[in-house]
């Protein structure tokens, strides 16, 4: 690869740290600066943030317009907000200067799903910059919804499409933790997850995905969640659970397609005993995959984010979806 | 998905006779005929030789001369030989009118590794007349690229990735049990793999695709094989082996890129016991992949070689590569 592509990372907590820490060390990548919106950030170096030394003359700046004074990056890493409407005021103004972005926004994995007008506007937005803006990650992004994409490759014909993930959230970060309801009262999530206020966000956009990467129209998504409750009292690096607290969740997404049936399943909880990811396709031939110990999530993540970015580069503009570009692979 | 694409199948042997067969079942398709070098075939028509009454019009012919008097058709399935060299020539003049080729041609899912130059010509042929090649299938062409491939999407790094296939086959085609040696002494089958006359072919393209995929450079590949000796009398379907004899192939492929190991590791013998694909990466998340029962490889080749037929109408022409297109799937 011959281009040396500058990037910028907008949203400097863990994941976005890791992010611009793995970009910085691929021969390709030129890190020109942060955007954060945290005052305490803002002014700071990424050499400070990071402890990677090699990034001491890149700046934070506390908006996009601020880093475009000093530098246009080629593409900005996104990792801010589960939310697309969120994600879109942050975005639009990097789309409206032909810069790429690579977002681990839950949502811009298929935004067309909860925000067809939005997304319209920021696809025709990228056509007209040059722009090319893609969601992604590990799940949503991969293990649900592109791993059994990829698999159905070798299929005659496919009546189902039956995936399930279980992470054992004691090895995930802080924020991964809190999200999953630890230390809540159970009813409590409940309350908060039905209101839409609490959960693991992207999943009936991983089904969306898979679907219309099968052009499979669906018409309805039926996503529910429940509180899993600690048997006993938890303590992890970060946070202490009580028996009889909320210590993870069990989310399923379902829908059918005529005789087709697409289910996604997701347990992610503190001390999972046995964590894997499963995909069972029903068809010719059948295919029953396990990952081991499942695909890590937060490594995993801001690898899809690094990795997506010279094949993002080579794409035709617009709001692009992870199975418009060539198969995914370590860059 | 609104075209619906001129087929012909080139090759009908099991695996063309399949191929043709699935994709008269897609919308997107309208089988036009068939050719074929077998006089026994010339001039029949595609419904008696597949059983499929709606391919009653399809007539064989002996050539692509031949069809094309009669109609031009936009892609062909060509399913014939193993090697690029022999393919080159039948594949050529098909370059030559512009028309796309799907190929189960092992060595095409590589063609540079053994035949550069010709692999050269037919790009820039295809580059010329809108032409697009591609070779594909189940192995090589997924189990042992492509899936290992897109794995490696989700990892930061990566030190090691090995492979290992494990195929029954008591469950495969005639052509395929008489290939592995079924029924040989065991010194002559040796003796035929080591020149490079018997075994199975694409291992070394199946590894040169990955390395390509990571943008390593793979300087030497080192193969080898053994035959597998049947511990008892077995009855196929197709043959007899008695024990003693051959049944089957234990063959590697292994290389190294300074630090990073590759290793292929292929097992096909009448009886197999417990049939698997197992993909591990060693890297960052490292992977441990098994799809148990292993990816069915009659019914995955014909799959693959029509479902790659949509994407590849999208790409730019040239002589093409599996990660040239978009993501594997059900088409």
């Amino acid at each position: 690869m011959k281009t040396r592509f500058k990037i910028a990372q907008f949203g400097l907590g863990p994941i976005g740290l890791e992010t611009v820490k793995l970009a910085a060390a691929k021969p390709w990548v030129q890190v020109v600066g942060g955007i954060d919106i945290d005052p305490a950030k803002v002014g700071q170096d990424l050499a400070d943030l990071t402890g990677n030394k090699a990034l001491r003359e890149c700046r934070v700046y506390g908006s996009l317009k601020e880093l475009l004074a000093v530098v246009r990056p080629d593409i900005v890493f996104h990792t801010a907000v589960s939310r697309f409407k969120l994600a879109f005021d942050q975005i639009e103004p990097m789309a409206r200067e032909g810069i790429n972005v690579i977002s681990s926004c839950e949502e811009l994995v298929f935004p067309h799903l909860r925000e067809p007008a939005l997304a319209t506007k920021l696809d025709r937005l990228c056509r007209k910059t040059g722009a090319r803006i893609v969601g992604t990650g590990v799940n949503p992004g991969f293990v649900m919804d592109l791993l059994p994409l990829c698999l159905t490759g070798v299929n005659r014909s496919v009546h189902g499409v039956h995936i399930r993930r279980v992470v054992n959230a004691s090895t995930r970060r802080e924020p991964l933790q809190r999200k999953i309801g630890s230390g809540l009262p159970p009813k409590e999530f409940r309350r908060l997850m039905t209101a839409n206020k609490a959960g693991h966000a992207g999943l009936k956009e991983s089904l969306a995905l898979l679907a219309h990467g099968l052009g499979w129209k669906v018409k309805n998504i039926v996503e529910n969640g429940d509180a899993v409750v600690a048997e006993r009292d938890i303590r992890t690096q970060y946070l202490e659970v009580k028996r009889g607290q909320t210590c993870g969740l069990h989310q399923r997404a379902e829908a059918s397609i005529g005789e087709i049936q697409l289910s996604l399943d997701l347990q992610m909880y503190l001390g999972a005993g046995d964590p894997l990811d499963a995909v069972r396709i029903d068809g010719d031939p059948p295919l029953d995959l396990v990952i081991k110990g499942g695909v890590a999530g937060d490594s995993a993540t801001v690898a899809m984010l690094v990795n997506t970015a010279p094949r993002l580069s080579q794409a035709p503009p617009g709001l692009l979806l992870m199975t418009d570009l060539p198969l995914p692979r370590l860059a």
